[in-house]
Protein backbone atom coordinates (compact mmCIF):
# COMPACT_ATOMS: atom_id res chain seq x y z
CA UNK A 1 0.00 0.00 0.00
CA UNK A 2 1.25 3.82 -1.09
CA UNK A 3 2.64 5.21 2.31
CA UNK A 4 0.48 8.53 3.07
CA UNK A 5 1.63 11.97 2.15
CA UNK A 6 2.78 13.92 4.15
CA UNK A 7 4.11 17.78 3.89
CA UNK A 8 6.50 19.60 5.35
CA UNK A 9 6.16 23.24 4.89
CA UNK A 10 8.71 25.76 6.65
CA UNK A 11 7.23 29.11 6.56
CA UNK A 12 9.61 32.29 7.35
CA UNK A 13 11.09 35.12 5.31
CA UNK A 14 9.36 38.67 6.16
CA UNK A 15 5.68 36.40 6.49
CA UNK A 16 6.13 36.38 10.19
CA UNK A 17 6.11 39.72 10.23
CA UNK A 18 3.47 40.51 7.48
CA UNK A 19 -0.30 39.62 8.81
CA UNK A 20 -1.75 39.90 6.05
CA UNK A 21 0.68 37.39 4.35
CA UNK A 22 0.48 35.55 7.25
CA UNK A 23 -3.08 35.11 7.47
CA UNK A 24 -3.82 34.38 3.91
CA UNK A 25 -0.92 31.96 3.96
CA UNK A 26 -2.56 30.20 6.98
CA UNK A 27 -5.82 29.55 5.09
CA UNK A 28 -4.18 27.90 2.48
CA UNK A 29 -1.92 25.62 4.69
CA UNK A 30 -5.17 24.79 6.69
CA UNK A 31 -7.48 24.21 3.24
CA UNK A 32 -5.08 21.44 1.90
CA UNK A 33 -6.72 18.55 0.50
CA UNK A 34 -6.69 15.62 3.25
CA UNK A 35 -6.51 13.43 0.69
CA UNK A 36 -5.29 12.37 -2.84
CA UNK A 37 -7.95 11.71 -5.40
CA UNK A 38 -7.21 8.42 -5.16
CA UNK A 39 -8.01 8.37 -1.46
CA UNK A 40 -4.30 8.49 0.11
CA UNK A 41 -4.53 10.30 3.50
CA UNK A 42 -2.48 13.98 2.92
CA UNK A 43 -0.96 14.98 6.09
CA UNK A 44 0.59 18.64 7.30
CA UNK A 45 3.10 19.80 9.18
CA UNK A 46 4.28 23.73 10.05
CA UNK A 47 7.91 24.60 10.94
CA UNK A 48 7.88 28.53 11.47
CA UNK A 49 10.82 31.17 11.46
CA UNK A 50 11.25 33.56 14.45
CA UNK A 51 10.66 36.23 12.24
CA UNK A 52 11.65 40.70 13.62
CA UNK A 53 9.28 40.02 17.03
CA UNK A 54 12.06 38.38 19.07
CA UNK A 55 14.47 41.50 18.31
CA UNK A 56 11.68 43.43 19.34
CA UNK A 57 10.83 42.22 22.13
CA UNK A 58 14.63 41.78 23.05
CA UNK A 59 15.15 45.53 22.84
CA UNK A 60 12.14 46.25 24.87
CA UNK A 61 13.40 43.74 27.21
CA UNK A 62 16.93 45.41 27.35
CA UNK A 63 18.48 42.80 25.72
CA UNK A 64 19.65 43.66 22.13
CA UNK A 65 20.25 41.51 19.31
CA UNK A 66 23.82 40.36 18.76
CA UNK A 67 24.25 38.98 15.22
CA UNK A 68 27.61 37.43 13.56
CA UNK A 69 27.66 37.34 9.81
CA UNK A 70 23.87 37.30 10.04
CA UNK A 71 23.98 34.78 12.86
CA UNK A 72 21.86 35.59 16.08
CA UNK A 73 23.99 34.87 19.12
CA UNK A 74 22.02 33.45 21.90
CA UNK A 75 23.57 34.55 24.89
CA UNK A 76 21.36 33.21 28.59
CA UNK A 77 19.46 36.47 28.46
CA UNK A 78 18.60 36.57 24.16
CA UNK A 79 16.94 32.55 25.22
CA UNK A 80 14.61 33.23 27.56
CA UNK A 81 13.59 35.98 25.29
CA UNK A 82 13.01 33.41 21.65
CA UNK A 83 11.77 30.80 24.03
CA UNK A 84 8.91 33.34 24.95
CA UNK A 85 8.78 34.94 21.44
CA UNK A 86 9.12 31.83 19.46
CA UNK A 87 7.49 28.90 21.83
CA UNK A 88 5.24 31.48 23.62
CA UNK A 89 3.41 33.83 21.89
CA UNK A 90 4.35 32.91 17.62
CA UNK A 91 3.81 29.45 18.29
CA UNK A 92 0.65 29.75 20.59
CA UNK A 93 -0.35 32.69 18.05
CA UNK A 94 -0.38 30.18 15.00
CA UNK A 95 -2.12 27.58 16.45
CA UNK A 96 -4.84 29.93 17.77
CA UNK A 97 -5.23 30.95 14.01
CA UNK A 98 -5.18 27.56 12.64
CA UNK A 99 -7.26 25.87 15.04
CA UNK A 100 -10.20 28.70 13.99
CA UNK A 101 -9.44 27.85 10.35
CA UNK A 102 -10.65 23.93 11.61
CA UNK A 103 -7.04 22.46 11.51
CA UNK A 104 -5.76 20.76 14.33
CA UNK A 105 -2.46 22.17 15.10
CA UNK A 106 -0.28 21.62 18.22
CA UNK A 107 2.49 23.28 18.38
CA UNK A 108 5.77 21.77 19.61
CA UNK A 109 9.09 22.84 20.90
CA UNK A 110 11.84 19.90 20.32
CA UNK A 111 11.82 19.38 24.40
CA UNK A 112 7.75 18.88 23.79
CA UNK A 113 7.94 14.84 24.00
CA UNK A 114 11.62 15.20 22.97
CA UNK A 115 10.48 15.64 19.69
CA UNK A 116 13.69 17.10 18.55
CA UNK A 117 17.26 16.22 20.54
CA UNK A 118 20.25 18.33 19.42
CA UNK A 119 23.60 19.11 20.80
CA UNK A 120 25.17 22.49 21.68
CA UNK A 121 27.20 24.04 18.99
CA UNK A 122 30.69 23.71 19.72
CA UNK A 123 32.42 26.44 17.18
CA UNK A 124 36.34 26.98 17.78
CA UNK A 125 36.20 30.25 16.56
CA UNK A 126 32.37 31.82 17.09
CA UNK A 127 30.86 30.75 20.39
CA UNK A 128 27.22 30.95 19.21
CA UNK A 129 25.95 30.62 22.38
CA UNK A 130 22.49 28.46 23.03
CA UNK A 131 22.44 27.17 19.21
CA UNK A 132 21.55 23.56 18.42
CA UNK A 133 22.14 21.00 15.71
CA UNK A 134 19.76 18.68 15.61
CA UNK A 135 20.50 14.97 16.67
CA UNK A 136 17.59 12.77 16.34
CA UNK A 137 13.93 12.94 15.85
CA UNK A 138 11.45 11.31 17.46
CA UNK A 139 9.50 9.64 14.67
CA UNK A 140 7.65 7.93 16.71
CA UNK A 141 6.10 11.26 18.55
CA UNK A 142 5.33 12.89 14.63
CA UNK A 143 4.06 9.58 13.83
CA UNK A 144 1.10 9.64 16.93
CA UNK A 145 0.29 12.99 16.36
CA UNK A 146 0.28 12.74 12.88
CA UNK A 147 -1.90 10.06 12.32
CA UNK A 148 -4.32 10.98 14.61
CA UNK A 149 -5.47 13.87 12.02
CA UNK A 150 -3.25 16.62 14.38
CA UNK A 151 -0.64 19.55 12.15
CA UNK A 152 2.20 20.18 14.54
CA UNK A 153 3.54 23.58 14.47
CA UNK A 154 6.98 23.49 15.14
CA UNK A 155 8.87 26.50 16.52
CA UNK A 156 12.52 26.87 15.98
CA UNK A 157 13.76 25.65 19.41
CA UNK A 158 15.06 22.14 20.06
CA UNK A 159 16.71 21.02 23.64
CA UNK A 160 19.58 18.98 24.45
CA UNK A 161 18.06 16.56 26.76
CA UNK A 162 19.71 18.03 29.90
CA UNK A 163 17.74 20.75 30.79
CA UNK A 164 18.21 23.79 28.24
CA UNK A 165 16.53 24.99 25.33
CA UNK A 166 18.35 25.66 22.09
CA UNK A 167 18.04 28.15 19.62
CA UNK A 168 17.92 26.36 15.94
CA UNK A 169 17.54 27.06 12.35
CA UNK A 170 13.51 26.31 11.28
CA UNK A 171 15.32 25.28 7.62
CA UNK A 172 17.59 23.26 9.23
CA UNK A 173 14.61 21.69 11.20
CA UNK A 174 12.32 21.28 8.31
CA UNK A 175 14.62 19.36 6.05
CA UNK A 176 15.82 17.32 9.30
CA UNK A 177 11.93 16.22 10.09
CA UNK A 178 11.29 15.87 6.37
CA UNK A 179 14.27 13.52 5.60
CA UNK A 180 13.32 11.36 9.29
CA UNK A 181 9.93 10.87 8.20
CA UNK A 182 10.55 9.66 5.22
CA UNK A 183 9.92 6.12 6.50
CA UNK A 184 6.68 6.80 7.47
CA UNK A 185 5.00 9.00 4.57
CA UNK A 186 5.91 9.88 1.94
CA UNK A 187 7.32 13.35 2.19
CA UNK A 188 7.36 16.70 0.41
CA UNK A 189 9.56 19.43 1.55
CA UNK A 190 7.98 22.84 0.96
CA UNK A 191 10.30 26.04 1.55
CA UNK A 192 7.83 28.66 1.76
CA UNK A 193 8.46 32.42 1.36
CA UNK A 194 7.74 35.91 0.07
CA UNK A 195 9.66 35.20 -3.21
CA UNK A 196 8.60 33.09 -5.99
CA UNK A 197 10.82 30.63 -6.06
CA UNK A 198 14.58 29.80 -7.45
CA UNK A 199 15.37 33.07 -9.27
CA UNK A 200 18.34 32.94 -11.73
CA UNK A 201 17.86 37.01 -12.46
CA UNK A 202 17.05 38.49 -8.36
CA UNK A 203 15.65 41.85 -9.61
CA UNK A 204 13.12 39.43 -12.27
CA UNK A 205 10.52 38.30 -10.54
CA UNK A 206 9.32 36.07 -13.46
CA UNK A 207 12.87 34.76 -13.70
CA UNK A 208 11.78 31.39 -11.72
CA UNK A 209 12.81 28.14 -12.47
CA UNK A 210 9.74 25.59 -12.38
CA UNK A 211 12.28 22.77 -12.35
CA UNK A 212 16.07 22.21 -11.60
CA UNK A 213 17.77 18.85 -10.77
CA UNK A 214 20.68 18.20 -8.63
CA UNK A 215 23.17 18.79 -12.12
CA UNK A 216 21.77 22.02 -13.73
CA UNK A 217 22.07 23.28 -9.76
CA UNK A 218 26.02 22.24 -9.82
CA UNK A 219 26.33 24.57 -13.34
CA UNK A 220 23.98 27.53 -12.29
CA UNK A 221 26.07 27.79 -8.67
CA UNK A 222 29.64 27.73 -10.42
CA UNK A 223 28.40 30.10 -13.41
CA UNK A 224 26.88 32.16 -10.24
CA UNK A 225 23.43 32.45 -11.45
CA UNK A 226 22.03 31.55 -7.88
CA UNK A 227 21.60 34.02 -5.58
CA UNK A 228 24.17 33.47 -2.50
CA UNK A 229 21.60 33.58 -0.02
CA UNK A 230 19.98 30.36 -1.27
CA UNK A 231 22.45 28.34 -1.53
CA UNK A 232 22.72 27.00 1.95
CA UNK A 233 18.99 26.45 1.31
CA UNK A 234 19.65 24.40 -1.84
CA UNK A 235 22.63 22.65 -0.83
CA UNK A 236 20.27 21.15 2.19
CA UNK A 237 17.56 20.64 -0.06
CA UNK A 238 19.75 18.63 -2.40
CA UNK A 239 20.78 16.41 0.17
CA UNK A 240 17.35 16.07 1.63
CA UNK A 241 16.70 14.31 -1.78
CA UNK A 242 19.63 12.13 -1.50
CA UNK A 243 18.42 10.92 1.70
CA UNK A 244 14.85 10.00 0.73
CA UNK A 245 12.75 12.76 0.17
CA UNK A 246 10.68 12.80 -2.75
CA UNK A 247 10.12 16.76 -3.87
CA UNK A 248 11.23 19.75 -2.51
CA UNK A 249 9.51 22.86 -3.42
CA UNK A 250 10.22 26.15 -3.27
CA UNK A 251 8.32 29.64 -3.71
CA UNK A 252 5.95 32.38 -2.52
CA UNK A 253 3.60 30.89 0.56
CA UNK A 254 0.78 32.81 -0.12
CA UNK A 255 0.68 30.34 -3.43
CA UNK A 256 0.95 27.15 -1.47
CA UNK A 257 -1.66 25.19 -3.23
CA UNK A 258 -0.25 26.28 -6.45
CA UNK A 259 3.26 25.05 -5.39
CA UNK A 260 1.95 21.45 -4.45
CA UNK A 261 0.64 21.21 -7.36
CA UNK A 262 3.79 22.30 -9.58
CA UNK A 263 1.67 25.70 -11.03
CA UNK A 264 4.30 27.69 -9.09
CA UNK A 265 7.32 28.06 -7.11
CA UNK A 266 10.32 25.72 -8.13
CA UNK A 267 10.25 22.24 -7.84
CA UNK A 268 13.78 20.25 -7.37
CA UNK A 269 14.63 16.93 -8.66
CA UNK A 270 17.39 14.49 -7.90
CA UNK B 1 -10.32 -4.39 34.64
CA UNK B 2 -9.52 -1.10 36.90
CA UNK B 3 -8.65 1.89 35.01
CA UNK B 4 -4.91 3.17 34.99
CA UNK B 5 -5.08 5.92 37.68
CA UNK B 6 -3.89 9.24 36.53
CA UNK B 7 -2.19 12.25 38.82
CA UNK B 8 -3.61 15.68 37.66
CA UNK B 9 -0.98 17.88 39.41
CA UNK B 10 -1.70 21.58 40.19
CA UNK B 11 1.58 23.28 40.67
CA UNK B 12 1.44 27.06 41.73
CA UNK B 13 1.68 29.51 44.66
CA UNK B 14 4.93 30.81 45.33
CA UNK B 15 6.85 27.40 44.01
CA UNK B 16 7.05 28.83 40.51
CA UNK B 17 8.96 31.68 41.52
CA UNK B 18 11.39 29.12 43.72
CA UNK B 19 13.86 27.86 41.63
CA UNK B 20 15.14 24.92 44.41
CA UNK B 21 11.66 24.35 45.60
CA UNK B 22 10.71 23.95 41.85
CA UNK B 23 13.33 21.70 41.04
CA UNK B 24 12.73 19.65 44.10
CA UNK B 25 9.39 19.32 43.17
CA UNK B 26 10.38 18.40 39.49
CA UNK B 27 12.43 15.59 40.52
CA UNK B 28 9.36 14.36 42.85
CA UNK B 29 6.92 14.11 40.03
CA UNK B 30 9.59 12.72 37.35
CA UNK B 31 10.25 9.65 39.39
CA UNK B 32 6.62 8.67 40.78
CA UNK B 33 6.02 5.21 40.51
CA UNK B 34 4.92 3.93 36.54
CA UNK B 35 2.90 1.28 38.02
CA UNK B 36 0.72 0.45 41.55
CA UNK B 37 1.89 -2.72 42.75
CA UNK B 38 -1.01 -4.59 41.42
CA UNK B 39 0.59 -3.72 38.16
CA UNK B 40 -1.94 -0.75 37.43
CA UNK B 41 -0.44 1.95 35.01
CA UNK B 42 -0.45 5.27 36.73
CA UNK B 43 -0.29 8.25 34.82
CA UNK B 44 0.46 11.94 35.12
CA UNK B 45 -0.57 15.95 34.02
CA UNK B 46 0.94 18.94 34.81
CA UNK B 47 -1.10 22.29 35.84
CA UNK B 48 1.26 24.99 36.42
CA UNK B 49 0.05 28.47 37.61
CA UNK B 50 1.95 32.02 36.30
CA UNK B 51 3.75 33.25 39.27
CA UNK B 52 5.21 36.67 39.53
CA UNK B 53 7.56 36.66 36.32
CA UNK B 54 4.43 37.35 33.73
CA UNK B 55 4.24 40.92 36.03
CA UNK B 56 8.10 41.39 35.77
CA UNK B 57 8.19 40.79 31.99
CA UNK B 58 5.33 43.24 31.78
CA UNK B 59 6.45 45.71 33.74
CA UNK B 60 9.79 45.90 31.53
CA UNK B 61 7.67 45.85 28.57
CA UNK B 62 5.73 48.37 29.41
CA UNK B 63 2.63 46.84 30.51
CA UNK B 64 1.87 47.10 33.84
CA UNK B 65 -0.40 44.43 35.91
CA UNK B 66 -4.13 45.53 36.48
CA UNK B 67 -5.53 43.59 39.30
CA UNK B 68 -9.12 43.98 40.89
CA UNK B 69 -9.87 42.42 43.54
CA UNK B 70 -6.78 40.69 43.00
CA UNK B 71 -7.87 38.97 39.74
CA UNK B 72 -5.99 40.02 36.56
CA UNK B 73 -7.62 42.15 34.07
CA UNK B 74 -6.45 40.93 30.79
CA UNK B 75 -5.95 43.50 27.93
CA UNK B 76 -4.63 42.97 24.78
CA UNK B 77 -1.07 43.88 25.63
CA UNK B 78 -1.45 41.62 29.01
CA UNK B 79 -2.56 38.81 26.77
CA UNK B 80 1.08 38.97 24.76
CA UNK B 81 2.81 39.29 27.98
CA UNK B 82 1.25 35.71 29.43
CA UNK B 83 1.09 33.76 26.22
CA UNK B 84 4.75 34.80 25.99
CA UNK B 85 5.49 33.85 29.70
CA UNK B 86 3.14 31.11 30.49
CA UNK B 87 2.88 29.21 27.34
CA UNK B 88 6.77 29.97 26.60
CA UNK B 89 9.01 30.58 28.92
CA UNK B 90 7.82 28.96 31.81
CA UNK B 91 5.89 25.87 29.86
CA UNK B 92 8.73 25.48 28.10
CA UNK B 93 12.01 25.79 30.55
CA UNK B 94 9.19 23.34 32.80
CA UNK B 95 9.41 20.88 30.18
CA UNK B 96 13.14 20.85 28.95
CA UNK B 97 13.62 20.31 33.15
CA UNK B 98 11.25 17.24 33.19
CA UNK B 99 12.79 15.82 29.87
CA UNK B 100 16.09 16.00 31.90
CA UNK B 101 15.07 13.95 34.82
CA UNK B 102 13.66 11.32 32.10
CA UNK B 103 9.60 12.61 32.04
CA UNK B 104 8.31 12.33 28.89
CA UNK B 105 6.79 16.21 28.96
CA UNK B 106 4.72 17.80 26.34
CA UNK B 107 3.78 21.41 26.82
CA UNK B 108 0.18 22.17 25.73
CA UNK B 109 -2.28 25.29 26.14
CA UNK B 110 -5.56 24.97 25.38
CA UNK B 111 -5.31 25.89 21.83
CA UNK B 112 -2.97 22.92 21.33
CA UNK B 113 -4.88 20.23 19.96
CA UNK B 114 -8.37 22.31 20.39
CA UNK B 115 -6.94 20.60 24.40
CA UNK B 116 -9.01 22.84 26.02
CA UNK B 117 -12.22 25.14 24.61
CA UNK B 118 -13.22 28.16 26.46
CA UNK B 119 -15.16 31.21 25.97
CA UNK B 120 -14.31 35.16 26.92
CA UNK B 121 -16.05 35.51 30.41
CA UNK B 122 -18.53 38.22 30.59
CA UNK B 123 -19.40 40.01 33.26
CA UNK B 124 -21.60 42.90 33.89
CA UNK B 125 -20.03 44.93 36.33
CA UNK B 126 -15.79 44.07 35.48
CA UNK B 127 -14.66 43.54 32.23
CA UNK B 128 -11.55 41.16 32.90
CA UNK B 129 -9.94 41.17 29.14
CA UNK B 130 -9.38 38.03 27.75
CA UNK B 131 -10.20 35.34 30.35
CA UNK B 132 -11.69 32.21 29.53
CA UNK B 133 -14.17 29.64 31.45
CA UNK B 134 -13.99 26.14 29.90
CA UNK B 135 -16.63 25.01 27.97
CA UNK B 136 -14.55 21.48 27.10
CA UNK B 137 -12.00 19.62 27.68
CA UNK B 138 -10.55 17.37 24.40
CA UNK B 139 -10.53 14.05 26.34
CA UNK B 140 -9.37 12.03 22.96
CA UNK B 141 -6.79 14.49 22.78
CA UNK B 142 -4.94 13.79 26.57
CA UNK B 143 -5.96 9.92 25.80
CA UNK B 144 -3.88 9.83 23.36
CA UNK B 145 -1.40 11.31 24.61
CA UNK B 146 -1.13 10.07 28.19
CA UNK B 147 -1.52 6.47 26.91
CA UNK B 148 1.56 7.01 24.75
CA UNK B 149 3.16 7.85 27.77
CA UNK B 150 3.64 11.40 27.54
CA UNK B 151 2.83 13.63 30.43
CA UNK B 152 0.63 16.72 29.50
CA UNK B 153 2.30 19.84 31.04
CA UNK B 154 -0.82 22.60 30.93
CA UNK B 155 -0.45 26.50 30.89
CA UNK B 156 -2.98 28.23 32.19
CA UNK B 157 -4.39 29.55 28.68
CA UNK B 158 -7.22 28.20 27.15
CA UNK B 159 -8.45 29.20 23.49
CA UNK B 160 -12.50 30.20 22.08
CA UNK B 161 -11.75 28.38 18.70
CA UNK B 162 -12.08 32.00 17.21
CA UNK B 163 -8.37 32.52 16.90
CA UNK B 164 -7.74 33.62 20.59
CA UNK B 165 -6.07 32.41 23.58
CA UNK B 166 -7.62 33.22 27.13
CA UNK B 167 -6.00 33.59 30.31
CA UNK B 168 -7.38 30.79 32.34
CA UNK B 169 -7.12 29.93 36.28
CA UNK B 170 -5.18 27.09 36.59
CA UNK B 171 -6.57 25.69 39.81
CA UNK B 172 -10.20 25.74 37.52
CA UNK B 173 -8.30 24.00 34.60
CA UNK B 174 -6.62 21.29 36.90
CA UNK B 175 -10.05 20.72 37.90
CA UNK B 176 -12.22 20.87 34.77
CA UNK B 177 -9.16 18.23 33.39
CA UNK B 178 -9.45 15.92 36.46
CA UNK B 179 -13.25 15.42 35.70
CA UNK B 180 -13.61 15.36 32.56
CA UNK B 181 -10.86 12.36 32.50
CA UNK B 182 -12.68 10.57 35.35
CA UNK B 183 -14.14 8.54 32.30
CA UNK B 184 -11.14 7.04 31.51
CA UNK B 185 -8.90 7.51 34.53
CA UNK B 186 -8.97 7.11 38.18
CA UNK B 187 -7.98 10.51 38.61
CA UNK B 188 -6.71 12.26 41.66
CA UNK B 189 -6.72 15.82 41.90
CA UNK B 190 -3.73 17.26 43.48
CA UNK B 191 -3.53 21.18 44.50
CA UNK B 192 0.24 21.69 45.77
CA UNK B 193 1.98 24.81 46.94
CA UNK B 194 4.04 26.08 49.57
CA UNK B 195 1.66 25.06 52.28
CA UNK B 196 1.40 21.26 54.59
CA UNK B 197 -2.28 21.98 53.89
CA UNK B 198 -5.95 22.86 54.66
CA UNK B 199 -4.80 24.41 58.30
CA UNK B 200 -7.53 25.04 61.06
CA UNK B 201 -4.83 28.15 62.05
CA UNK B 202 -3.17 29.58 59.58
CA UNK B 203 -0.25 30.64 62.53
CA UNK B 204 0.39 26.98 63.26
CA UNK B 205 1.62 24.98 59.95
CA UNK B 206 1.08 21.50 62.15
CA UNK B 207 -2.86 22.47 62.18
CA UNK B 208 -3.27 20.84 58.81
CA UNK B 209 -6.47 18.36 58.69
CA UNK B 210 -5.55 15.23 57.33
CA UNK B 211 -8.72 14.18 56.17
CA UNK B 212 -11.89 16.22 55.90
CA UNK B 213 -15.55 14.76 54.39
CA UNK B 214 -18.26 17.36 52.62
CA UNK B 215 -20.40 17.80 55.95
CA UNK B 216 -17.39 18.99 58.27
CA UNK B 217 -15.99 21.23 55.45
CA UNK B 218 -19.77 22.91 55.93
CA UNK B 219 -19.16 22.74 59.96
CA UNK B 220 -15.48 24.57 59.68
CA UNK B 221 -16.60 26.72 57.02
CA UNK B 222 -19.82 27.76 58.78
CA UNK B 223 -17.35 28.49 62.06
CA UNK B 224 -15.21 30.44 60.33
CA UNK B 225 -11.98 27.88 60.81
CA UNK B 226 -11.28 27.34 56.73
CA UNK B 227 -8.71 30.15 55.24
CA UNK B 228 -11.09 32.49 53.42
CA UNK B 229 -8.52 32.06 50.63
CA UNK B 230 -8.96 28.66 50.54
CA UNK B 231 -12.83 28.17 50.54
CA UNK B 232 -13.05 28.84 46.57
CA UNK B 233 -10.52 26.31 46.01
CA UNK B 234 -12.08 23.83 48.83
CA UNK B 235 -15.86 24.56 47.30
CA UNK B 236 -14.55 23.53 44.03
CA UNK B 237 -12.49 20.50 45.20
CA UNK B 238 -15.98 19.33 46.82
CA UNK B 239 -17.45 19.49 43.50
CA UNK B 240 -15.28 17.55 41.67
CA UNK B 241 -15.75 14.76 43.67
CA UNK B 242 -19.36 14.84 43.28
CA UNK B 243 -18.02 14.88 39.69
CA UNK B 244 -16.28 11.38 39.32
CA UNK B 245 -12.92 12.73 40.93
CA UNK B 246 -11.53 9.87 43.15
CA UNK B 247 -9.59 11.69 45.46
CA UNK B 248 -8.70 15.63 45.86
CA UNK B 249 -5.11 16.22 47.71
CA UNK B 250 -4.06 19.64 49.11
CA UNK B 251 -0.62 19.98 50.05
CA UNK B 252 3.48 21.06 50.16
CA UNK B 253 4.61 20.36 46.20
CA UNK B 254 7.65 19.70 48.09
CA UNK B 255 6.37 16.39 49.69
CA UNK B 256 4.39 15.46 46.57
CA UNK B 257 4.85 11.11 46.97
CA UNK B 258 3.98 11.74 51.09
CA UNK B 259 0.82 13.59 49.83
CA UNK B 260 0.06 10.45 47.38
CA UNK B 261 0.77 7.26 50.02
CA UNK B 262 -1.64 10.24 52.33
CA UNK B 263 1.19 10.67 54.88
CA UNK B 264 0.85 14.08 54.56
CA UNK B 265 -1.12 16.97 53.65
CA UNK B 266 -4.95 16.95 53.67
CA UNK B 267 -7.43 14.62 51.93
CA UNK B 268 -10.56 15.40 50.76
CA UNK B 269 -13.40 12.59 50.79
CA UNK B 270 -17.16 12.95 49.79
Amino acid sequence: MDKPLLYIIKVGGHLIDDPTGLDNFLELFATLPKSTNSGIPVYKLLVHGGGKMATQVGQQLGVPAQLIDGRRITDTETLKVVTMVYGGLLNKQLVAQLQQLGCNALGLTGADGNSLLAHKRTNAEIDYGWVGDIDQVNTALFNLLITAGLAPVVAPLTHDGRGHLLNTNADTMAQELAVALSGSFTTSLLFTFEKEGVLTDLAQPDSVLSSIDAKAYQHLKSTGSIFAGMIPKLDNAFKALEKGVSRVLIGKAEKLHDLIQGKAGTTLVK
